[in-house]
């Protein structure tokens, strides 16, 4: 458990005393904001505990309210300004320790890519301005995030947290299969300390030899069903590597729980997402692979997949190249290409499509793991259900696999998520896997415009809230620091805050259609795209396509309304008629 | 004039006995038509003197009707097959001469960019059927062509070739100025063999003070007015190049026709579409520029952009990658890169982009040219009007403008569009300028998706009938050409056949709302993006977008039905809100 975390919770809404000390100066005015494609604006700005606000007239018109967490680097520059003094309509006593003709410039770059270019008069004013973001954007405390501290009026606060349970997703697979059952061996994490207090396992297999199995596996990480392929009857397990270390141990638990959930005569695939090479290196540390020997009917295969700090150094290095305007088309092309981030979108779709294959179409089991299994085995075993199952591609069914593969399943959102592409504190634990996820699932959306549920919108919310939220849902690691956080009770979730309905209308995707079929995504580099929308979201702002998609949700919103006599469900029909034919191959 | 044209017509609907004796074999049974991404189908293959048919059973299901115009490359392989006999399930008296247990694979590239293989049993059938296409895709002689055959029931001969009268454009230019006026200098191509008829000149120029600046410029193509700015009154020219050569000549009558064109103290910006050492150059080949000394108001900017060899090197090694499927990303990138196509694409947009600033932004009258006036110089007054004038951005607008600044215009389409990007036959005339505009246009259309009035499927039939068609539009270099091959008495015109209402429902954007502001768009590389809707159509073929834009104009369509009161008109109403303020920056 990372050594951050406080054992008492703070009263709810606490006046936040803490943070007093950190903000030296709370208010300047006639400070001028500067956004990319966007007027300047002239207004005072306020720093509070978790918030930086500027407001163009003061009680008037709001202009800016910045999450501070929101923050990933700011850069200060002071200059002497004789030749430009900034107009001051209101003076105030903090004029008195302004230095004359002197002003400085804050740079903030946010985790959201956003960036924005503050001119404050004075200089000590300045400095104090950057010191309190620096200091206020890196408190590391999850109990002093503003999510322990946000009350929004419209909502309840224990609203969304129990939208998804774990034992909904398994009714469905009950109904269909015997082989499965609920265990809650890990009711106290003591079991896996970043797995959630109930998992699915093989019905045949009893707690006891669960508890063994997860002895073997790094991080207590044994495996466990992720998916039921109703189709064929196969499954997709996840799990961390085996403790094999360079002595060749053995778990006959282990293999009893792998041999079981094949079931009689059924055949496996380990889908391993890191390089032959890499995995058998890992023995010396400790970890390793299933040797075929022990694992007869399981056949390996090896799909390596990039995360940590090359993962990390590529999403920095395309946010750099697509904010650079002086580029010409061929520097730009060459920098994405050395960006290497579309080649990793790329990987993590053929991986998946390799995983949906084996299901699908060897009618084999699954099981993804790389080393530590919460990273791009999550990102493999999410995006073959999106592949796969028709049910993940809705709205609510989406929120439920990002829960369940993602939330609980153990991603340290906390530390992947700690910094985003700007930030020259380049911390070890860092990495996108989870906005690789997101680009992947876009270039679903792309390829599949009817097949999604959820359009653009959810992605990049998905994406700002991962990285700084008012909301609860991506704090901590893994279930077992929620819980010791009291997340769950102490803030709002971001699912409660989307199910109200004036929030899901912006989120759907007005041409869905239900897709009963496999959506085979193209993984021809020609197909791939970058996302615009979300690398270029603050640059080359979207505002003419927005429109259009707006515009395209109110035409089928007025269409839906029942008019016509014998019309009204017109749509409905001709949509799902190309849709039914379409997304297979 | 090219040699190839004969002096005079055939009859109507010819029979066409000319090329009965180039079809070898006009039928082959059991030839199997593969395609990428569909099933392959087995049918009878017909070779006609302009298609190439094949029905997968006799008198049935027709399975592709293809103009032999649009083959490109003809690639042959025959190949003994005693392993493999294809199925013989009507035998007929061909088969007697049939090899026994060979076959033959011919592979056809087309101009669309499509790839076809037929697989035909009988080597002799084969190379029958490839030398007969190759022959019969090669005739160069315009009125063999099939235009002159194709007598379509739903159309009169005459309709479409008079929907764009340069009269009709000048008359709305005369309603805002009388400092222009229609010449009739050329009405015998006597003064410029390349432009039309009819041409505006400055009002105050006579046409013996005319006719002798044309003799001052390359090919007598004169400075001729290409738009009129209302909103600053400035005016956009275009003509060649002076033909100032090592002695620098001058022409009195040439620096009076542009010293009157910019009115009283005005000023203009000379838009040289070469880099100034190749205009510098081309002094010793009898070319040159506009001196500074003799053309006192006016300011000499370059920009240079590609044209002719290597544009159309750069579109074949395009094409070349797009094909290949065995890619990496970094390969394809690298690849892209290469092929430099986005980056024509760029400097074709931002050159426009400076020629409309300076009409718009810096109230300067622009005159265009690089040499021979035919290619960039077209490519930049068609791109700067579409950006600047919203009436040019109508269905009906856009197509006056290819007529006017294309067309009429004089860009050598019968040299530049005779082959396509897979033809081995790299001849020297050979230039995608008009794919490269259409590609610009379509750019447009993506940051702008509100204010063109035509969709991607316009801009497609655009480049395929450009390269093949069964319509004369595009036939021929010029408009003498076209009068002496009598064009417009002999064949269809494309306009009368996409003016049908069936056909207009297609090419219209259902998001149309009609924006009076001028469009800049965005030519930061980020910005440019590969038309995939061309490059890969036939390669991954875009269903399910199609499916989704037919859905958002049924739509469209059923909103516009007056079926509640007082909200029938909403649609417009909303439409045109957010487009008044967008799309000016």
């Amino acid at each position: 458990m990372p050594r951050e975390i406080p054992t008492r919770p703070p009263a709810q809404a606490a006046p936040a005393m803490e943070f007093s000390e950190l903000i030296k100066t709370a208010t300047v005015e006639n400070v001028q904001l500067s956004r990319p494609g966007q007027p300047a604006v002239k207004g005072t700005l306020c720093i509070t505990s978790h918030h930086l606000l500027l407001s163009s007239r003061p009680g008037a018109d709001l202009e800016l309210w910045l999450l501070i967490r929101n923050v990933d680097a700011v850069e200060k520059r002071v200059q002497n300004l004789g030749w430009h003094q900034p107009p001051r309509t209101n003076s105030c006593a903090q004029d008195t320790t302004r230095l004359s003709g002197s002003s400085g410039t804050i740079t903030l770059r946010c985790k959201d890519l956003q960036v924005l270019q503050l001119e404050i008069p004075g200089m000590e004013e300045c400095l104090n301005i950057a010191s309190s973001i620096e200091a206020l954007s890196s408190v590391d405390s999850v109990m002093m995030m503003y999510p322990f501290f946000y009350r929004p009026q419209s909502l309840k606060l224990e609203e969304g947290w129990h939208l998804f349970p774990l034992e909904q997703h398994f009714q469905q697979i009950s109904s269909q299969t015997s082989q499965w059952r609920l265990s809650t061996v890990n009711w106290d994490f003591s079991t896996c300390p970043t797995y959630p207090p109930t998992v699915i396992v093989p019905a045949a297999v009893g707690d006891a030899a669960v508890r063994k199995a997860a002895r073997f596996r790094q991080g207590g990480r044994f495996p466990v069903l992720s998916y039921f392929h109703p189709k064929t009857g196969t499954v997709m397990l996840r799990s961390s590597q085996p403790l094999t270390g360079p002595n060749r141990r053995r778990c006959r638990e282990d293999e009893a729980l792998l041999g079981t959930a094949l079931g009689e005569g059924g055949r496996g695939f380990i889908l391993d997402t890191r390089s032959a090479q890499a995995a058998k290196q890992a023995r010396m540390g400790g970890g390793g692979t299933e040797p075929k020997a022990s694992y007869p009917r399981w056949r390996r295969l090896h799909r390596a997949l990039e995360r940590g700090r090359p993962l990390q150094e590529s999403f920095a290095r395309l946010v750099e190249t697509c904010s650079d305007p002086s580029l010409s088309m061929d520097r730009w092309l060459g920098r994405l290409e050395s960006s290497r981030w579309l080649s990793h979108v790329k990987a993590a779709l053929s991986t998946a499509c390799l995983a949906a294959q084996c299901l699908d179409r060897e009618q084999g089991s699954v099981l993804v793991h790389g080393a530590e299994g919460t990273d791009t085995t999550l990102l493999v075993t999410a995006l073959a259900q999106l592949i796969l199952d028709p049910s993940c591609r809705t709205l609510e069914g989406f929120q439920g696999l990002l829960e369940r593969e993602w939330i609980q399943a153990g991603h340290p959102f906390h530390l992947r998520c700690a910094r985003s592409a700007h930030s020259h504190a380049r911390l070890k634990q860092e990495g996108p896997l989870f906005l690789l996820f997101l680009d992947c699932v876009w270039q679903l959306s792309r390829q599949f415009p009817f097949s999604l549920q959820f359009g653009e919108r959810l992605l990049l919310t998905l994406f700002d809230n991962a990285y700084a939220s008012a909301y609860g849902t991506f704090l901590c690691n893994n279930e077992k620091e929620r819980s010791l956080c009291k997340v769950k009770e102490s803030t709002h979730s971001l699912w409660g805050w989307l199910s109200q309905p004036e929030q899901q209308q912006k989120l759907l995707n007005p041409l869905y259609s239900h897709n009963a079929l496999v959506i085979w995504p193209s993984v021809e580099p020609q197909s791939i795209q970058l996302w615009q929308g979300l690398f270029l979201r603050w640059i080359r702002p979207s505002q003419h396509l927005d429109e259009a998609w707006a515009e395209i949700q109110r035409l089928v919103e007025e269409n839906k309304a029942p008019v016509k006599e014998g019309t009204g469900n017109r749509l409905s029909q001709s949509l799902s008629e190309p849709c039914a034919g379409a997304g297979s191959r």
